[in-house]
């Protein structure tokens, strides 16, 4: 079972993320090394007594619809409230609408947690997250009024309407509609898939945003607006009223992630109240819904990444924990009595530390870019600037790297149980099953890609990337002045990774100059995964020479970059020449 | 819907396996092109008609258990019935015994037809095929006569019981007891596990393989003995009796493969008959189990990795026909109204390239494998050595590499889906779940590669592996000389691999002259994925060479060689590399 690895979170944050030297700097408030301890360890506590064992019988119950309502399965009502009455759901909140006001970091650190235990769980406060994130910056003061304080605490939950059956990825293609009725409200009608928590039973209303547009709205993505449309309209006194004309009418049935519905909602058919139309107010300008919905999804990007961590830390644990109990043959060197644990066979090894190290890779990369966001709130203009760029940069591949190394790693973690893996009452399994879809949702994998070549590369001509890039270069050159040997050759497969990353960097930014565009978006997956694949093994020496114990973490940088970083050569070979087979091969593909 | 590709699979066996040189040769016996494209069409229509539509009905519906019955989802056991009175159990068996004795590549070639219909339904002729092969060589007269012909025709099915709880990948652990009765009979008692269609309605006996020890066996794998104990003892006139003291007690509740029934079976706990004690029968000589178990296991393996090509097969038909389908955005170059079919966008395009590409290729490597084992049955004495061995050295590259990119495949279907491919409706998801397990039994890849560097790459001296790579050489050279621009830089990066390949391999054997045993395991993964690789480059090539219209053969292979091939350097350097930075790290995993 789980257990919060609060001490390699806490190392991520104070060593790896950056937030250690804002502390330094004066650049984090009231922040102490102690207060991030403590509530590392309480946060920990929560995920690993209440969440986790949550996850397995949540994945066998899974969530029930019955005419239009939602059941969540048992214990998991009563966990959420005692979760948001320990004021995790305020963590990050505003302080001014009842929120802790902390940083991101600790917010998403907090949230790997409960993503472990059960990315079910956390979905659903994810998404009130973002809910709060989108009313507080675009929302009138009279909803913020009404709505805030009770999204921040958790009392109500929020959802994202984006998805309709013809627009996914394409959101310009989307239906949905919303009639002005003339007194500032709003009758919208449409269907919404993939409504993550759309109905459930935990709490006594739910905050609908959703996606519409106007009639007299252009076409296309310049055409969307932004809607709050509550469940239950809310009475003047703040309590939940009549039930507006929005429902679940079907859940779907997935992969994985079971206990969390995932519900097609019903805007406006009649079932609900006299008239038809569910009654919404617009959040933000008239068709700039898409820049509103930005906003919120830019941090769900993250938020998913870290869901990648956190399923891989989860499946880590206990594949490590098995192949310690798990006795099989004699692995050379085993001295003991009959057959040794399989932890001591080689290839289990290569199994474990690869896991163990794509995770820690993971981790900071999602962590830094949460400290990015919230350099983003302090300072100068400039240095607004420059964090809020940096935090767009790792955005995209904090989502991708880290949710495909989710996915992984916890199929890693089902091939070290062997035929136990494949049992679902082992628990391997359901990692496998949860992992895969934050690879697809909040944009699949392979849009991230292309927003990271196309819209991050050239943030500031450029220098975004270079001064990343730079500080990169400063974690190699304090290795390479070490002269630690614990290292092995870790600097050199770096040093050469970087240089990979910089020459497919410098590539597509030439082609992208060019006009190039089939070029860029056919090297865009493996950039991105070069360039995870790098920062992650920088960030893991970076990890390792700061710690004051740092064996384990040094020889764990040592194996990510003498196992894994290799193939970056590779990586920037297929960026620079994937253009040209895929040219040659793809129009076979088309029926 | 999964539709039989019957050219791909002609072209492959009689291009690419080595078939086409033994036809040319006069090697072959009777068989003709025209004989394999009628048996492959056949066989196709079968697999496409009969066995798919069952696929995700049976994935929902699942076997189920009930006090030691086993019911199969509706439809399974017509369609069964229906496959064995076609003759295509029959295929590859003993003709002596009723079978059509056709060559293995053949009926390899239908198998991967039967498991893209659906894993589940041909997992159970897969492990009849074994007993055939298990009772054709190493049982008594008596006991051929009675049993072989009724599982050459399917009529009734074979299984078999190696795994107990604390015997897996070691069977030297097992328990399960033989005691011998005195009139040539013996009676077994103990459990198996994982013992894939122990019990089911399709037929009226099952045979059971089961690996036991007498009373005075030596401990450990030299005190295994393997016994046959049918569900149904057979009266004289070979129709089926007295039941016998053996039943399922459990079904495992799997990730997928959810309509073959995985069973616990129960041996001699007294249920059925008068004294307790299933009642079995010694195959080959005592204490010599595991030598009969592993010419079965062999063949299986190699069946194994035919699953990896056929759920490879299967998500890549459904990935390209909803790609084809589904309209989002706009590509690069679209010039059609509104948005565009996804199959025209780069990222798409490099996915299903990807699966296409990896799915040829281990194809390729399967169907040498099978034709080894072909050409390992005629011929003088060292010509079948030659033949046996290469059979030898294929077989775990064919299971691990095939299985691998099986699942590989398979997440890059449910990719392609997007959304859609995390419900379980599309027939997406099911592909990946059903996947997972080929990586796992009959020996996890971990376990492949071992065997493939411990005791295939020293066949013969080195001679075997050496002869292999030689034949992969005269590909490349044809390929060099060919001057055919159609192939781009695939000649380049194959002879690359191949010399990696070449040097991973001696730095292997010097490793294991030395006895450096740990440094030989640790690089053995690694290895046999750049063996796999690289192999099946080389075969893409080598069929695009051959093909009368080879144009979107040629770019397959040259897709695959520029994309995938290129991080062979990486994995020679993991291979001669890996043992060190493990070494530094593999302790602290140790609880």
């Amino acid at each position: 079972m789980y257990r919060a690895p609060v001490d390699d979170i806490t190392h991520a944050l104070k060593a790896v993320s950056g937030l250690g030297e804002a502390m330094a700097a004066g650049r984090a408030g009231d922040l102490g090394e102690d207060l991030i301890d403590a509530i590392m360890e309480e946060a920990g506590r929560f995920a690993t007594d209440r969440i986790a064992p949550l996850h397995l019988p949540g994945d066998r119950q899974g969530a029930r619809l019955d005419d239009g309502d939602v059941t969540m399965p048992a214990g998991w009502a009563q966990a959420y409230r005692d979760w948001i009455e320990g004021g995790w759901n305020a963590l990050p909140g505003p302080e001014d609408h009842g929120g802790q006001g902390l940083p991101m970091s600790l917010a998403m650190a907090a949230m790997e947690m409960w993503n472990s235990g059960s990315i079910a769980f956390a979905l659903c406060p994810t998404l009130t997250m973002g809910a709060v994130e989108a009313l507080e910056k675009h929302a009138t003061d009279e909803l913020r009024a009404t709505y805030l304080q009770k999204l921040v605490s958790g009392e109500w939950t929020g959802t994202m309407n984006l998805t309709e059956p013809q627009a996914g990825s394409d959101l310009g293609a989307l239906k949905t509609r919303a009639e002005p009725v003339g007194d500032g409200t709003y009758r919208l009608f449409g269907q919404k898939i993939y409504i993550t928590f759309g109905e459930h039973d935990m709490t006594d209303n739910i905050v609908h945003l959703v996606l519409a547009r106007l009639p007299d709205a252009p076409a296309g993505t310049r055409g969307i607006s932004l809607f709050l449309v509550p469940k239950f309209l809310v009475n003047d006194d703040g309590t939940p009223g009549a039930r507006n004309d929005v429902f679940c009418n079907g859940l779907e049935h997935k992969m994985g992630i079971h206990a969390s519905p995932t519900c097609t909602m019903i805007y406006g058919d009649g079932k609900h109240g006299d008239t038809p139309g569910a009654i919404g107010w617009l959040v933000g300008e008239e068709n700039r819904g898409l820049a509103c919905m930005f906003t919120m999804m830019n941090n769900a990007r993250l938020a998913v990444g870290i869901q990648g961590v956190a399923v891989a830390e989860a499946a880590t644990q206990k594949a490590v924990a098995y192949a310690n109990e798990r006795t099989q043959g004699r692995a050379p060197g085993w001295e003991g009595e009959g057959m040794s644990p399989i932890v001591h066979h080689p290839d289990v090894q290569r199994n474990l530390l690869t896991m163990k190290a794509l995770t820690g890779a993971a981790r900071a990369i999602c962590y830094a870019c949460a400290h990015a966001l919230d350099m983003a709130r302090t300072g100068t203009e400039e240095e607004q600037r420059f964090w809020h760029e940096r935090a767009s940069l790792l955005t995209p591949i904090a989502k991708a790297f880290s949710t495909d190394i989710g996915s992984e790693v916890a199929s890693l973690g089902v091939q070290v149980h062997g035929g136990m893996g494949y049992i679902e009452e082992a628990g391997a399994a359901v990692f496998m099953r949860d992992a895969r879809i934050a690879q697809i949702y909040e944009g699949t994998n392979g849009i991230q890609a292309i927003d990271l070549v196309q819209r991050k590369l050239p943030l500031s001509d450029g220098a975004c990337v270079e001064a990343y890039l730079e500080e990169l270069d400063g974690v190699l050159a304090t290795l390479r002045t070490s002269n630690d040997t614990r290292f092995g050759e870790a600097g050199h497969y770096l040093e050469t990774a970087m240089a990979d990353l910089r020459a497919a960097t410098e590539w597509l930014v030439g082609r992208m100059a060019e006009g190039d565009k089939q070029a860029v978006l056919a090297g865009a997956t493996p950039y991105q995964h070069l360039f995870g694949l790098t920062a992650g093994g920088v960030y893991l020496v970076k990890g390792a020479l700061g710690a004051a114990n740092g064996v384990d973490r040094a020889s764990i940088a040592r194996f990510y970059a003498e196992n894994l970083v290799g193939q970056s050569g590779a990586l920037r070979d297929r960026v620079e020449k994937g253009a040209a087979s895929l040219a040659a091969a793809g129009e076979a593909l088309v029926a």
